[in-house]
Order: C-alpha cells, then sequence, then structure tokens
C-alpha cells in the first residue's frame, strides 16, 4: 500500500476533502472557505449538514470503492470529521491523496483496547482495564475490578453509546448479550474529581500549539459544558499539554487532536488518567470559535494544508453549551441573549440527546475567574 | 404595487435570498448557516464567491423577470448585498416576499444627488454639492465652488470609481465628456481631519444598536484600513450615531446600515460631514467578525430575519486591512502572523486594485490606544 504526503502548502483555491458531513465536517468546511479553500464532502447522508455550506458533495457509502477513488482523485488533501471511518477508506483514499491526520491515528482511536495499551506504552495513566472477549472474561475482570466499572465495546461507541455500568455482582452474561457480545473492555470507574481536555494542533514541522483546556462537564455520556479557564492549577494544565504532546508525536500527529483526561486523587496530589484521545476537532473545542482569533476548526485545515499554524491563545474567557435535542425550539428566547453566540447546525427534526447546536457565552479575561 | 412585510420571525431552517453574490454576500451567507437558516444567492455571475457556501444558488441577470419570480416564491424574505440592485427586481422580488432594507433606502441610496439632498432634509451636514446634468452646469458650479471639488456620476459609483477630482480652471466640457454625459454631482472638497463610519444594525420594534467607530483611512478611493477604537472623543462619536440613526429611522430602515462621515473643522470645533450611506453591511465593518460576538453580517441576517439583534460591542481593538489584487499571493507570508485573523473571498485571479480578502489584527481593550 503506497501512502501519499503533501509537498508544498496548499495555495487558496485548493481543494480539503472531507470525510464525513455532520456538525464537524460543516464547521471544517466553513473555516476552510474562510481561507479561500473549496470543501468536498463526502458522506451517505443526503441531508448532511456540511453539504449546506460547502460547493462540492458525494453522497455515497463509505464502502463504494468507485465513489471513494473519484472523491480522492477530486481534492488535494483528505481529512476526516470522525475516527469511525472504515480503514478500508481511509486505506484508498491515502493511496491517492495525502490523508491527515494519518491510518495510524485513525485505527488506534478505533478500538479501545488498543488506544489503551498504546496510551499506557507512552508511560501515561488510564484507568485500570480488562479486554473482555467472553462473559467468562467479563465474570473475571468484575472479579478483579472489585469496584464499580464500565463496559465499552471496543468499537463504535460514542457520547456514552455502547457503554453499561457494572457493579462488581452483576451477572456477566447478561450484560455481555447486552452489547451484542462484541469485544469490548472493562474499566474500573474512577472517582474523578473534574474532567478536562486538551486539544491541540500540530502541523507540518511538528510545530504543537495547544488551547487553553476546558473544564467539562457530561451529562448521561454527552458532553453539556465546556469552561475556559479550567480553574486548575497551571502546573496540571502544563502536565495535561505535555501527555496530549507526547501522544500527538508518537501518532506522527497532523492537525487537531483532543485528549479527554480525568483529575483523580485528591486536591493536594492531584492524578491525570486519560480517557481517551479524539483524532479530530472535538465538542470541547467548540468554544474557540468564539474566543479566539482562530478556532480549532481553522486551526486544523491549516495543518492539513500544510499552512503556519494560527495561534491558539484565547481574547475572552468562554463557557460553551451543547444545545441537545428540543432545546433548539426554545431559539427565539436563546437568541435573546445578545451576548450569547449561537450555533445551529442546521439539522432537521429535534430528536431527543441528539447535538443540533451550541452556544457560547464569553466574558472579559480580566474578570475575575470563579473557580469551583 | 403590493409589498410584503414578515408576520413572525424566520424559524431555522428558513430561507434568506439574497441578490448578489459577491464577499458581502458569501459572508452574510456564512453567517445565515451559523443560525440554522439556508442562503439561496441570486447572481448573474456563475463564479460568484457566495455560490462556494450557500445551500441554493440562482445564475441570472437583475432583469430577468421570470427567475427573480422564481426566486422569490422559493425563499421566506429577501435581501441585497449592494445598492445597485435595479429597482425593478426589487419590485418584483417585494411583490411577493418581504424586502429589508426597503425600496425606499435603495432607491435613495443609488442617486448622490437624491441620497445628499435627503440626507440635507434631515439637518445633518453635507459637502457643498451642485447637480450636473451639463458642461454648462459644471462651468457654473466650478466658478460657484471657487475651490477644488470631485465630479462624481449620480448612479453606479463605487471604490472611487466615476470620480474625477476637478480644479477650478479645468474643462467643464471635457470633464463631463469624461463621464459619460451622465447625471452628475460636483461636490466641494473637504478638508477632513480623518474618515470614520457608523455600522448600525435596526431591527423590528425600531431597536438600534451601533457598533464602535472606526477610523477609516482610503488609498486611490478604495478602504485601506479601519481602526477600532478612532480615537475621537466619545461626544463626537456619539454625534455621529446619532446622525446615522436618524437616517435610519427616517427610512424606516432594517438590517445593517453603514454611514460615511469625514471629521472636517479644527480640533476643537471638529464638524461632522455624512459623505454617503451604504444600505448594508459594509468593508468598514468586517473587522466586527473577529473582534465582536456578533458580527455586522450576523445582525443583518437576525434583522432581516425578524430576530433578537445581537450585541454590537466588542471583545478586543482591532485593525482590519483590506487585500487587494497582488497582495494575496502573499498568501503564505500572511499566515505567518498567527495573530492575524485571515479572510480570503475564493475569488480567481488577483486583478489589480480587487478586494480580495481582508486581515484583522485584534489586541486586547486594556492595551493603551494610540490616538493618531
Amino acid at each position: 500500500m503506497t501512502s501519499a504526503s503533501l509537498c508544498a502548502p496548499l495555495k487558496p483555491g485548493s481543494t480539503i476533502g472531507i470525510l464525513g458531513g455532520g456538525q464537524l465536517g460543516r464547521m471544517l468546511a466553513q473555516a476552510a472557505a474562510r481561507l479561500g479553500l473549496h470543501a468536498h464532502i463526502y458522506c451517505p447522508n443526503p441531508q448532511a449538514p456540511a453539504f449546506e455550506v460547502s460547493s462540492t458533495r458525494t453522497i455515497a457509502q463509505f464502502d463504494d470503492r468507485k465513489a471513494l477513488q473519484k472523491f480522492a482523485r477530486s481534492v488535494d488533501v483528505v481529512t476526516f470529521e470522525f475516527e469511525n471511518i472504515p480503514l478500508m477508506a481511509a486505506d484508498l483514499v491515502a493511496e491517492q491523496v495525502p490523508l491527515y491526520p494519518n491510518r495510524k491515528a485513525l485505527e488506534i482511536s478505533q478500538d479501545r483496547g488498543v488506544e489503551k495499551a498504546f496510551i499506557e506504552q507512552l508511560g501515561l495513566h488510564v484507568a485500570d482495564w480488562w479486554a473482555i472477549d467472553s462473559a467468562d472474561d467479563l465474570t473475571d475482570a468484575l472479579t478483579q475490578c472489585a469496584a464499580p466499572g464500565l463496559l465499552k465495546t471496543r468499537r463504535l461507541g460514542y457520547d456514552g453509546k455502547g457503554q453499561i455500568p457494572l457493579d462488581q455482582n452483576d451477572d456477566a452474561g447478561q450484560a455481555f448479550a447486552q452489547i451484542g457480545e462484541q469485544p469490548a473492555v472493562l474499566e474500573k470507574k474512577i472517582n474523578f474529581e473534574r474532567e478536562i481536555s486538551v486539544v491541540l494542533v500540530r502541523g507540518s514541522q511538528d510545530q504543537v500549539n495547544c488551547y487553553d483546556l476546558p473544564h467539562n462537564l457530561h451529562n448521561n455520556g454527552i458532553l453539556f459544558s465546556s469552561t475556559v479557564p479550567s480553574g486548575l492549577p497551571a502546573e496540571l494544565e502544563q502536565q495535561a499539554k505535555d501527555a496530549a504532546m507526547k501522544i500527538a508525536a508518537a501518532l506522527d500527529y497532523k492537525g487537531v487532536l483532543a485528549v479527554e483526561f480525568f483529575v483523580a486523587g485528591d486536591a493536594n496530589a492531584p492524578k491525570l488518567i486519560v480517557n481517551e484521545f479524539a483524532p479530530r476537532v472535538h465538542n470541547s473545542g467548540h468554544w474557540t470559535l468564539d474566543a479566539c482569533t482562530c478556532d480549532q476548526f481553522e486551526n486544523h485545515v491549516r495543518a492539513v494544508a500544510g499552512w503556519p499554524l494560527g495561534a491558539t491563545t484565547r481574547h475572552s474567557n468562554a463557557q460553551m453549551t451543547n444545545l441537545l435535542g428540543a432545546q433548539v425550539l426554545d431559539w427565539f428566547e436563546l437568541a435573546k441573549h445578545a451576548d450569547m453566540a449561537l450555533h445551529f447546525y442546521g439539522k432537521a427534526g429535534s430528536k431527543a440527546g441528539r447535538k443540533l447546536g451550541h452556544m457560547t457565552k464569553i466574558s472579559p479575561i480580566a474578570a475575575k475567574i470563579q473557580t469551583i
């Protein structure tokens, strides 16, 4: 298998191919347009939100070899908006055109077991975990865990999907059946003080810029809000940035990478535990749209197009809140908050729990920061 | 002639029709998308920059009655990105769907003579001027003017086009021939200290928000840069805002309105002179994209869609510089300024003097402001 790489920065007028057409692809396409780059969106869903704001579209499945090859021939570089792109599709595309982030990042992030082993090999902490391939594995793991845990499928989980909380005495056979008897991991439940994430961008010449860390709150496994600054001590934030940069370097990464952490331990001896990483722009980086000169979407486009990276400094404090399902029906009331930046993704319907938009309240950095 | 008006705010998923597909239409379409609204661009130019970022397009001339009617039937409201839309087109559209800003604003702004008379009737100052319909008119006017002046066509002038600087002793016949013997005005040249503009948004319920005033520099009649804050005393800025709001109210205006002023007189007795107004988003408001939570494009969309207006406060100081012609060929060097927000309009070629992009440098408001 050959794999192309970018020889020179892509000048304005070039085309970025984007696999996936959800809100992340949409905001990537918008960022590309601001830089004078075309976006060609590849997505099976004819109603994909990203089609609305891009010049070229391919509506096809991710296993359609002909469509993938034609797509690859029509663009100058390919990136993706979610990590569950089939490897076959990535490989096929990469034969003809540079693919950033690379296959390695995609492959590792697609399997929770492989991902955890990879992170541990770098000397970073993850929650105690056990590979589960059978109900017997799960029985043994629950005994060893000796505490509440989370059973997660190794593949295709997101936003809390494919996850079951388990107690030591729960029925292993039933739980394993419930996730479809597919390869999984059991994670020991972490008593964490808060969740944070590092969103960084790594460019050509291995330059890395990290955005400030948000403090993330989740609800039912779905991100509820991200607040910057996080309120954590600077040294701990730097530790998290260092860990994320270690992961990026080990992946020979190009583009935006998000790494989620738990802050565990006690206040005097906090400990960072890596939850997972996402080889793409990330919901916990949406605040950068309104609080930074160069947001995560533009920086991702800059990185994959071989451009100099933009600054990741912020001009304001920010609190981003997701708008899920029926919350968007309140659009008129939300729009009355004159100081709130609203972002709607143009999705039809208001299905419960679905991410349909977000809003960001920014405030001056000089203002007193409430630590929580 | 009937004219429709908006009965209720347009909910996300509605469609804004935009007459004109240049960079202003493009940035309006991008703003509409962020609010979950569709943009339908109507433009004769198949390469229109706005097509790139909008879901629906009509490629047709502005005198194509059938195309205009079909366009009007397919959208929920119509706005425009430049004031030289033929009135026939505006009228045809307004029979079927609300048109904001309204016909009156469009009509007055299309004729420099009508515009100046309108502004004077409101008790505001314009430069001394004379209506010119013949070479004899011009001879008389030059005598009365008794100072250097500018001969400007009444219609279709922009970015310094259709303008000739004249001295008292210049040949009137030759000058009038040079502008095609069309209706014109002679303006007495103003010795101004600086140029500023008010960009305001007026919404339903006649709510008005003004952005802070930029100090504008022109080069060869084309805007070179806009800097905020302007460095002018607050009272003078307020006078300019009051004048602009007076114009907006007299037009029963809805949307973003830009009013350009000269600051003349001496430092102890500064005098505001209205240069012209533009019934649309304006180049001197581009800095709002990077220094405000709600930029001029989003506020225009909010106003014409009947939404609550966004705040016009800014979080940063800003200096916007236009990128003309071959300047965009330096895109890679420009992109190295990590703290500079770059905006390219996706236009092909690099014709001299053509507006192909802009860049904005923002800085903290707390930083010392250099007055010039």
